[in-house]
């Protein structure tokens, strides 16, 4: 790879030494983006200023390369962005709820006030997103995916769009449990944006024009994960599980640095906010660490790994349906692109009056917020065989679940029940939204019934010898909720990200055991993941994706699907021809060939070119310029899948593709963009 | 990746039919593995049994690929291994320390059984492993990485050396403190070899002749890690950074299946071995949670990982120069290529004698298991102030680091500057040996002189306001361990793997933090690692490693550094010149060629072509065999770095190289092995 990057280094300095021969005055190409405009007032100040400014980058750039502090201030402003977030979520809630309960006795009022504030709230997120950037709806994980493999996708990291990202997803966490949504993939997403803009700052400051890399997009990926929760490990690593199928180990330390920066920033605001908060885990836990569980649990933990699986694939199922049924169905479709905000409002004022805490909402824990409903799950006490006149005194959890007086089976099935249709219909808003943490709590939901049925099954009784005192319920809720989430991403990273989220590291192995046979189960038969799902629904060109929809389209021939290249150049081409060569063609570089029709194909810059072909009136082609020897060729009997790897360890190259020797056609990522947009158009 | 296998499949199932053809008796080739050898006596049993096993098989292959139960046997196997060797080897030491207790009072035959005890067995395990298989001594993981990136090393994962190193290890381990070293390392080569075997089992149960993939060896180094010390997840995150530059995702999901059922296996079998442990971490700590740390601890924390990277920099170049010193010096040398008993014998002697209780062992914690060590350096309370009349009691570790008297900062120091050379020294041991576990409890004891030091100056001060009561500095053993493991292996793992072995969630920042800090000064100008230093040392053809020695090598051309490749075959050509092409080729594939230099190469293998070639007496090449059209092809002018990324992506491929249209060689794995080989000597 790196040399790769040399050979573009080389070229670029090509084309320094070409400007500094136009731009002779000044001194050094190094401080031209700086320097430059010298007509504007106040010429000493602004030179003195400027002075400054070089000695801090050249100070800077003694101790480390400009992109690390890139990198260290992407994580800070990512945790900032996601600590004000959470800041202000929590002050909407927080009014949501006193109004609430200032009305307390006029049932109707409550009921208004519960079911409108979301339900405008939402529209207004809606309106707002589709008419300032209608991207910017969706969890943004599948987007972020497809730029990091390399396909460049106008319009996605805008300043507008981050704006518009940002106050949306506000409105839609501020709806709180009713739409039950979370900020995992948005955050990905503003994460990448602010990513692309420090880095555009970073090859500024460092004076050099160098193509811009994926290294800052990928290190972002991970930064949003990590500063969602402050959980920089898992954060990276689900990063890198979801968002590429080979990840370079060299972008590890740059992500972790950035990650940590993060995850820090994070838990200090937290710690200092005043909230009582210590620089601990996310969601408190209160596990036994004497003997945490006993052996023969294991297998109970397998087979709440299986449940899981089989509960993510009915998941999957209904999400994909839902996702063609909005699609197809006329109604539905024509809503989703027009009356945007009305599809909103409606949809969520009736998942609203379900959640209302005299309808169906009594069950449903819908005063919670997420917080409060995964500490609640989390906790280590069986609910059970809790007596009512127990000293101890209940958690707000307990209570919230229990105040039915039912055994505590009942609500929690209910809620399962319940909360998969709601989820699977609040999918198809047009909010941006995330949609992990939801399946992280309802994976929580399924462990703890689990848990809560084993313990009162075997409490107190002998099973092969060994006398069963205390099963811990919360263990099997922190278990099902890696297995779950990790079954509907295709990912093993929730396992790490459970432990990290709880401090808790006594149940390492069974949860992962569980994340592994659930992800197991959701595999099977090749089915796409969440993700997955969502990028063949937007006909996104994300080849592994598609991968998962038709197998068999990798591979196919290279021959088929690619468009027939016609601009080349003779060798022995004039100026003329060059330069009509370079108005017919979009792409930078331009193939050369010994005699049309012979295979040699050599490729550089066309921006250098015009320059030295502006200079000398006439003479041959190879005469004038330096043509770059190497090149990679295929045949039109490759694959798309194998073109498409030889572009990813070579993101900087074009691939040539020749036939009998002759040319007939050239992949660049741009090429293999339009290449995938037509085989997803296909499925 | 999938098309190439297809397109190897296509070929595999081509041979079969050729092969059904031949051995028209048998009914399915599926069987034929195991049906085969039909004049046997006991002609009904065997093939009842053959019967059922035949069923078997396929009830196993309903529910999961074969592979996958490979994956879980080669994961419990190696817990095994790992917990025999954990047994064996606390039986040795216990051996060692009771002869040592019994003669007491008689100070030479003490000093006598403290020396020649280790130096016996080591004298013992160089000899043995030199005479029966010569490469077994050592890391083990440099080889490993060269296999994993594609490149074959005879010998290395035969049966012969898998037993050879077993033994050596428990020898080396069983020489105590003394020698000083760990068993990680090996456990990656065991596993491997366990890998291959397993790997070959189940393609033959599978009943396919596939070619082997690198999947089941990719699994093994992960679970090696995992195995010996049951952290799954930072074990395969280990594997990830040490083995390869590019970690493929669809490896994961094995990788921690694997690790898992190996942890899960190493924690039980630990249970039950009724050492009185829990399925709880491995090194036992006990750190308040409430306030794990102070928020300026932080900048602490990450002094400490500054100090780390530069102690890990002045360990690695101590270790580049002895490498160095034992092959240039004659005496040294000559000594290590023929006499490596006596070698190993005398050294160890040297050092027994340096760590005898009564010398200068006092100070360096000598009676102390590795285990031991690290949990008293863990402990959370403060050695510093503890007063000796305290109620509490003393616990082993802190009585053996202050039983000389003096402040605790002496004997840590003392241990520091002495274990640095001595450990430097060990590594030049022919022993079969890890050299990880040295290096973590090295940086934990590092770090704990690091964190008392913190303790003594700062508690009870107010400082920004805020009153340092209690500073852990158990957390600060922690972040050392992590911080300086990772600098000298440059990884970032080891911070996960501290968490993972101590339970302790509350320090992953800080330890991250030092990890990262220490990594960046390791890192800086590009200085090889320890284990990229032992394979520059051994000139092993590793493409990595060989970039940190001399970074412009990579970008050699192909040009200057290939063989010439004479054998290719017309298209026209006849069953004669196939016979001498195949004759004179040692590869698996010849290009086929239009005519004499032209360009347009193809592939196919060379058994099969044999085959259909005895069949027909005569005719063209090209209209009796399918000939395969696709190829990559590079020019000469291409560097090594890109050739070797290339095949990376394809590895079942087969690169041309032409210029000018004319084919001028190919390259795979052995091609590049050569290539690689040529390179290193150059250094």
């Amino acid at each position: 790879m790196k040399s790769f990057d040399k050979s573009l280094e080389i070229e670029t300095e090509e084309e320094d030494n070409v400007q500094k021969h136009e731009n002779n005055s000044e001194a050094s190409h190094n401080i031209t983006p700086l320097l430059r405009d010298s007509w504007k007032p106040y010429k000493g100040t602004r030179a003195n200023v400027k002075e400054q400014l070089l000695k801090l980058r050249d100070c800077l750039e003694s101790v480390c390369r400009i992109q690390w502090y890139g990198f260290a201030i992407l994580g800070i402003l990512t945790a900032v962005l996601s600590f004000l977030m959470d800041f202000s979520v929590a002050k909407l809630l927080r009014a949501h709820l006193w109004l609430y309960a200032k009305l307390e006795g006029h049932v109707l009022l409550q009921f208004l006030c519960w079911t409108l504030y979301p339900a405008c709230i939402s529209a207004f997120a809606s309106t707002f997103s589709h008419n300032i950037c209608p991207f910017s709806t969706g969890s943004g994980i599948p987007e972020v995916r497809t730029m990091l493999s390399g396909i460049e996708l106008p319009h996605y990291l805008s300043l507008t769009h981050m704006f518009t990202k940002f106050l949306g997803l506000i409105c839609t966490l501020a709806a709180g449990s009713t739409v039950f949504l979370g900020k995992v993939g948005p955050f990905v997403h503003l994460s990448t944006m602010l990513g692309a803009y420090l880095d555009r700052l970073c090859r500024l400051m460092e004076g050099k024009k160098k193509e811009a890399g994926t290294e800052m997009m990928v290190v972002a990926a991970a930064v949003g994960v990590a500063s969602c929760f402050g959980a920089p490990i898992s954060g990276v690593l689900f990063s890198v599980e979801v968002m590429s199928s080979h990840f370079a180990v060299r972008h590890y330390c740059p992500c972790f640095f950035s990650a940590a920066c993060g995850a820090l920033t994070f838990h200090l605001l937290s710690m200092w906010s005043s909230d009582g908060e210590t620089l601990q885990a996310l969601f408190k836990t209160n596990f036994p660490t004497a003997s945490p569980f006993f052996p023969l649990e294991t297998l109970l933990f397998a087979l709440l790994g299986l449940l899981c699986g089989a509960v993510s694939c009915c998941y999957l199922f209904c999400h994909r349906r839902i996702l063609k049924f909005t699609k197809t169905n006329r109604v539905f479709s024509t809503m989703l692109t027009t009356e945007k905000g009305l599809y909103s409002g409606l949809v969520v004022f009736f998942l609203a009056s379900l959640t209302f805490p005299y309808s169906a909402g009594q069950y449903l824990a819908s005063k919670c917020t997420t917080k409060q409903l995964l500490t609640s799950l989390l906790d280590s006490r069986q609910w059970s065989s809790q007596s009512h006149n127990a000293s101890v005194q209940l958690e707000l959890g307990t209570l919230d679940w229990g105040s039915s007086g039912a055994p505590i089976f009942l609500p929690l099935a209910f809620f399962l029940l319940m909360k998969m249709w709601m989820l699977v219909l609040a999918c198809t808003l047009p909010l941006p939204a995330g949609y992990f943490m939801p399946v992280f709590v309802y994976g929580a939901t399924l462990g703890r019934l689990f848990g809560e049925g084993v313990a009162y099954i075997t409490t107190g009784r002998d099973i092969l010898g060994q006398r069963w005192t205390s099963v811990n319920p919360g263990g099997y809720a922190l278990a099902g909720a890696a297995a779950y989430s990790g079954a509907v991403t295709h990912t093993l990273s929730p396992a790490l990200l459970a432990m990290e989220l709880t401090g808790q590291f006594t149940h390492a192995v069974p949860a992962l055991l569980s994340t592994l046979l659930a992800n197991a189960l959701a595999r099977s038969r090749n089915l796409p993941s969440f993700y997955d799902g969502l990028s063949i629904s937007k006909k996104l060109p994300h080849l592994p994706s598609l991968k998962k929809a038709c197998p068999q389209l990798p591979s196919t021939p290279l021959g088929q699907v690619m468009g027939v290249n016609s601009v080349q150049l003779q060798k022995a081409a004039g100026p003329a021809e060059v330069q009509s060569a370079v108005s017919n063609s979009n792409e930078a570089r331009i193939p050369v060939v010994d005699t049309h029709g012979t295979q040699r194909a050599e490729s550089y810059f066309t921006n250098w070119m015009i320059f030295a072909f502006a200079q000398c009136i006439e003479g041959r082609l190879d005469e004038v310029c330096s043509i770059h020897p190497n090149s990679v060729m295929l045949s039109p009997h490759n694959t798309v899948q194998e073109a498409y790897n030889m572009l990813s360890v070579a993101p900087a190259q074009t691939i040539f593709v020749a036939e009998r020797g002759k040319l007939v056609g050239q992949i660049t990522w741009s090429e293999m963009k339009l290449i995938l947009e037509g085989l997803a158009k296909e499925i």
